[in-house]
C-alpha cells in the first residue's frame, strides 16, 4: 500500500510493503506520474487541482470521523491524532502543530510557527535578531544572553508548555530531529502520520 | 527634559515638562532637526549614523550599570527593567521583549516575535493560516478552532508563561493596548521606558 502526506513543501510517501519513505517537492512533483493506488492527505491548497480526476489518488478526508475533531482542522493533525490513544503530538513542519489526545479523544491543540518561518521572522525584525537557535539551551532559567533569549521566545515557551502536561510526547515532521534536544522526553516518530492514516483506512475498511 | 526611545520603526519622544509623548517614523525623521538637548536610547542600527556628531543628542548607553545586565542586551530592555523593582515587563514592539526583575535585580528574559511579524509569518506559511488573532480567547483550555489555535500558538503560550510567575506585569510598547485582553492582570504603561531612562539619568547625575 502506498500512502502520501502532502504538505506545504513536499509530498511525503510511505510504501507500507517495502517499509520505505521518500519525499518529492510540492512545487515540482506531478501526482499523475504515479500509476498505483495512493491513499493521501493534503493540506496544500496549491496542489489540489493537480489531484483532481486522478482516480488512483484516494483522499482520506472523506473517511475521517469528523465529529471527533473540528471542521477547519488540518487533516495532517487529525492523522497524527489518530495514531495515538494518549499523548501530545508535535508535528514540526512549515508550521509546528501541537495536539493533545487523552483516552483516545482529541482534546484540542494549537498552531505554532515552524523553524524556518521563525528564523526568517526574527531576521526580518532586525539584523541584531538574526541569530541561530541554541537547541541545547536549559529551559529552567530565564536567559541572560541574546541567542538563548531568542531561542526561548521562539521555541522555549513551546517546549515548556508541551512538557507541562506530563503526557508522552511524539515528535514528528521534517524538523523533528533538529528540535529533539529541546523536547528531552519526546520520542521522534518520523512515520507517525502514516500510522494514523493506516488507522483511518482500517476503520473505514478501505483495505 | 526631552527623552527619546528609538526603535526599529519610530522615534518615540517624551517631553517631561509638558508630560507629552509623540512619535516620528524611524525611516524619515532627521534627528538634527531637534535643537534642544535629548537623552536617548537606540536599538536601531540604521539610524546610528544620523546621530553621530550631534552634541545635543546624549546616548544613555554609556551611563547604564552594565554589570547588572548582559553585554548584547538591548538598551530598551534595560531601560524598562530600570523602571521597576519587582515585576515582568512585556514590551510589545516589532519584537516583544519579556524581562523579569526581582528585588531590583534583572533575572533574565527573552525575545518573542512582535504582532506584525507574527501575522506576516503565519500568512507566509499558508493562506489557511492567514487568520486574525482572537485577543479575547480563553487560555485555560486547548483550542478547538483555527483562529484560537493560531492565537494560542502565536501569543497564548507567551501570555501563559508571563502570568505563571505571579509577579506584577507591566505592558508597554506600541502593541500594549492590543495585547491587553490576553494579559488580564497586566497594567498598561505606555511611558515605562521613559521612567527607566529618567532613573538612569538620575543615577548618573546627568540632570
Amino acid at each position: 500500500m502506498l500512502l502520501c502526506d502532502i504538505g506545504n513543501t513536499s509530498y511525503h510517501f510511505y510504501d507500507t510493503t517495502a517499509q520505505r519513505d521518500y519525499k518529492e517537492t510540492a512545487s515540482g512533483f506531478e501526482p499523475k506520474s504515479v500509476r498505483e493506488q495512493v491513499f493521501y492527505i493534503n493540506v496544500n491548497p496549491a496542489v489540489g487541482s493537480r489531484l483532481e480526476g486522478l482516480e488512483n489518488w484516494i483522499d482520506l478526508r472523506g473517511y475521517v470521523a469528523w465529529e471527533r475533531y473540528y471542521e477547519t482542522m488540518g487533516i495532517d493533525r487529525i492523522a497524527a491524532c489518530e495514531a495515538l490513544t494518549e499523548g501530545v503530538v508535535v508535528d514540526a513542519g512549515s508550521a509546528i502543530t501541537v495536539d493533545f489526545v487523552r483516552a483516545g479523544r482529541f482534546e484540542g491543540g494549537f498552531i505554532h510557527l515552524g523553524l524556518s518561518a521563525l528564523r526568517h521572522a526574527y531576521r526580518g525584525i532586525s539584523p541584531k535578531l538574526d541569530s541561530s537557535f541554541n537547541f541545547d539551551m536549559q529551559l529552567d532559567k530565564m536567559p541572560k544572553n541574546t541567542t538563548d533569549a531568542i531561542t526561548y521566545g521562539a521555541l522555549g515557551l513551546l517546549a515548556d508548555k508541551v512538557h507541562s502536561f506530563g503526557l508522552p510526547v511524539y515528535l514528528t515532521g521534517g524538523d523533528a530531529s533538529t528540535l529533539k534536544p529541546l523536547f528531552q522526553t519526546a520520542r521522534v516518530e518520523p512515520l507517525l502520520l502514516f500510522a494514523g492514516m493506516q488507522k483511518i483506512i482500517q476503520k473505514a475498511k478501505l483495505c
